[in-house]
Formats: C-alpha cells, structure tokens, sequence
C-alpha cells in the first residue's frame, strides 16, 4: 500500500517499535522518519505523560504502555531504556516477537545486556546489539531530534550466533540516519566506554556533587562563577541518574579498574602540589594537549 | 592632541601597558580599543615571536621585552603572566612606574599575588588585584578576541590600602568591556576558584593523562569515541600548561583541601560501585540535575 503512495524506494523496516522513547529512542525515530526507512512507528514506555508526548510531536505514530502489544508485528524492536531493565523487557516480549524480527539495543554496556537479553530471544529472531556513542545532557522524548547521531559512531557488538544479515541491516540503518558504524567485541567495548564515557561522567556526578554539599554562601558563589571551569562538569552531571545508576551497576568491573588507575594518577599529582613539584605539574599539564589535538584532528572536538 | 581629531569623550586611560599579551592579555586590549578606552596600547613580553604577532595583528601600537622601558608613561599597567611570575615582575618594573599610575592584574590566584606584588609597588602608584572569570583552551595573542569578557564575572579582591578611586576605575573599565563587576576578600576568591576552576581543571588534567599512558590501540580508540563524555574534559585539559602549574603551585592549601572533600567523594562513589548500591548511586545523581538548572537560570551556562 504505501508502495502505491510513493515513489520513493521500499523502506527498511515495516513496522518499527521503540521500547523506551527517550532522548536516544525519539532521536532515532526522528531520524528514520526523516529517511522514510519505517512503514509505522510504534512507542512503548510506562509513564503515559512520555507516550502522549512522543505522540503529540508526531515521533511516533502509535503509542502503548503494554510491552507485548507494543512488539506485535514490528520487523525491528528498539530496546532504548536503562540498561537495567533490558533483560525483563526481553523475558516479556519473547513470546510475542514476529518470526524473522531483529531486535536491537542501544545500551551504553553491551556485555551485561547481552548476557540478560540474549537468553530470552527466540530462535527464529535476531538480537543485534548496539552502542551508539551520542546524546546531550537532556532527557525525555521531547530532547529527540534527528541529527543527534550525524557523524557520531554506533557500535555494533555482534556474537558468534548474531546473523551476520541482520547485523548489515542494522548497520544499514545506522548509516541512514547519519552514524558511522563499527563492530567490536562486547568486552572491550565496556573497556573503551569506562574510559570514554563511564568514568568521566562518574567525577564529574562527583565533584559537583562535592560543590553541592557546600555551605549556602560558597554553593551559590560556585553557580555565579561556574564559568571557569566548573559548568562544563555540571552539563555532564545533568545526565539521567537512572540511566547512570544502571550504567555503573552494570558495567562495575571495567569502570573499578580504570578508576583505580585514575586514583592513583590523582595521588602523584595532589603528592607534586603538596611537595611544590612544578617540574611534574608542567610535564604532566604539556602532555594532555597533544590528545585534544588528536580528538580535533578526528573530527570528534 | 587625540580630542581635537575626534568627538569621542576622554578615554580612561592615556597610556595602557600589557605585560604578558596571551589570550588574556590580548582580549583585554582588543575589548579597550573597541570601546576606545585608551590612547595608545603597549605590550611587553619575552618572546620575540609573540610580540611581533601582538603588532601584526593590531593588537598594539607598541611593543617591547624591556620590562623597565614598558610601563615608562603608562597610567595603567595590566600583568597579565603566568602567576608565578608576577612577584618579580613588579620588582623589576617598580622604579620605573608612573606616579598616580594603576598597576592591576589578571590572575586566577590572589592572596599570593598580592603578597609578592604589593610589597613591591611604590606609594605614589595603586595597585588593584583583579581576576576575569573567562578564558578558553587557546593561548597566545592570536587566541585573544574582544567580546570574552562579555557578561562574565571579573572580581576585584582589594586590600585595605588599596585606594578606592583606583578600584572604581579599574571596576569601569570591566564594565566598560561587558564584564559585571564583584569584589571579594583575596582568601575567599582562592577558596572559591580552588572550587570553580582549579579542582576541575585538575581532575581534568589528571583524566586525560591517565588515558594517555593507555597502551596504542585503546589510546587511539579514546580518541575515536571521545564524543561520550571524554572530549569535554579534553577541552579543559588543553589550556595552558604553565599558567596552571603556577596556579597549583599558589593556591595550594586551597586546592588540597578541596581536593581531599572530593577524593572522599570519589571513595564513597566507588564502594557503592562496589557494593551494587544503585539507590545511592541514584540519589546522588538525581541531586546534581539541580545545580545544573541553576548554572542555566544564573545564565552562566
């Protein structure tokens, strides 16, 4: 039918469903649309204030509260809430996924989602999972917007069972929508994002944590001057706490070990202020330079 | 002679001498010229390369590595070096000032500025200590530009001799170049910078450097994915290297104590890390949301 509506080429997917339609979930909804890679687009979420709003931007076409309807019929299932809930998720769609479907993820840790999700997909459907590296401070189906993955990377972690077919259609699609893709084993993935994304997000929820605890006087004296450094932290820290909770909860041994790494670094320079090293303080801060140029040089500043 | 060839009203200040013409330096001047708040603009540095730029860029009329020969004339004098320099600069140009000239400064640490500049400034000549809450990654008189102090703080922490005619010039001239205006007893300034800006700045530093000692291929996949949380602290990470050391070097008890608060912090993040304690880790999170909304409402975001 739509085929008779359009000259455009035949879409991607049929029916899409996004289990979860916050920031990551309406951005990508938003960016499929704009590609015209679905035939509908479904949203599944608890809180109905978040379905009425992804209905009411026109993110989705159709909106239930009730995971088992919400998948019926849907050719690509979108897991994007907290990582913590995505192993229940997939135990109470099983029974309901069609025959032939791909189910994707977009959680920040792959290895613990993998080990929770996998075990409830049917033989007969496709788990690919994925990562994409993207999002803002703001959360919420109306913080979507479809360019949020425009040059961005998305990770595809496959294992040794994941079609091969349904990882290039998945790749396929992130493609549309503005991401480069690349594959990586779901361990090392949580190695690299601990580092990347876990461990900064964690100080930075810390030391403006720290900021907070202070005494009335000095708390609103650090809001007032905050642009000397201190705001660039509180964006990060403005994050989803339940989407962090889940993220450290989940990937706890990799965020541990670069943790400890950081620690120890943090000792040897709080130990070269304390002696007066300057030697130390200056080789240490010329150091760091050389990798923002990097970042800028890979298109990533 | 500079009245009869233009209607504009009296300017600030005749004659106005940088030392130091970095991103600081720089800015300032361009901001004075634009609102023409001096007749004539000299800058003093040591390298030979960054005053040529300072000249070829229009930045100043003048320039010159003599320090004594600098601020010969100039009714106002702006240090504007790495801080750890400034007590020997007010040594060396301290005979040769100006009678009823202002000498003022620039630095991100105070109480230790005005211990070794103060004792070396003569009666004739007032010395106000100012710090500009603003700056960027970039250094160098080519990273300077007019507008970086629009609506930013700058905080006067005057001490008890410095006269009061003096502070409200220097108070104009912020405001006269988009600045709002704060004064602050020195000690509490460090307290609140050590906050605000030094802790961050150091935590970044430290963060970066740890995954810059990362082995080759996960050092470059940093940078690869940096767009999760890592680039912004990068940014940070990328300022001058010499002007922080000397910050640590003279806000130390300040910072060291702030420092242990956070550790603290970080400690307890880490057990509940350990210990699978999402409900800490959640509240603490949900907690910082707030003072990000108030850095937005502050308009200091």
């Amino acid at each position: 039918m739509a085929k008779a509506k359009s000259r455009k080429p035949k879409p991607l997917f049929e029916r899409v469903c996004f289990i979860g339609i916050g920031l990551i979930g309406a951005s990508m909804a938003l960016a499929m649309r704009r590609e015209g890679l679905a035939d509908a687009y479904v949203a599944c979420a608890r809180r109905p204030k978040t379905l009425k709003t992804a209905l009411k931007l026109g993110i989705v076409d159709e909106a239930t509260s009730d995971y088992a309807k919400a998948v019926v019929g849907a050719d690509l299932v979108v897991i994007a809430t907290p990582v913590g809930t995505n192993g229940e998720i997939a135990r109470i769609i099983a029974p309901h996924l069609k025959k032939g479907a791909i189910v994707t993820d977009v959680g920040s840790v792959k290895r613990m989602v993998i080990d929770s999700v996998a075990p409830h997909i049917p033989k007969d459907v496709h788990f690919v999972p994925a990562h994409p590296i993207a999002g803002t401070e703001h959360s919420g189906p109306e913080a979507g917007f479809a360019e949020l993955f425009q040059n961005r990377w998305s990770i595809l972690t496959p294992v040794k069972r994941t079609s091969a077919k349904a990882v290039a259609k998945v790749a396929d699609l992130w493609r549309k929508i503005g991401a480069k893709v690349d594959t990586m084993d779901p361990d090392h993935h949580d190695m690299v994002l601990a580092i990347t994304s876990h461990l900064p997000h964690l100080i930075a929820y810390t030391i403006v944590g720290t900021a907070t605890d202070l005494g009335g006087d000095l708390k609103q004296e650090v809001i007032k001057y905050s642009a000397s450094g201190f705001r660039d932290f509180t964006r990060i820290a403005a994050s989803d706490p339940i989407m962090w909770r889940d993220v450290f909860l989940n990937n706890r041994e990799a965020v541990l070990e670069i943790l400890q790494r950081f620690t120890e670094d943090l000792t040897a320079m709080q130990r070269a202020i304390r002696k007066g090293d300057g030697a130390t303080l200056e080789d240490h801060f010329a150091r760091t330079r050389a990798i923002r140029r990097s970042i800028i040089d890979a298109k990533q500043a």
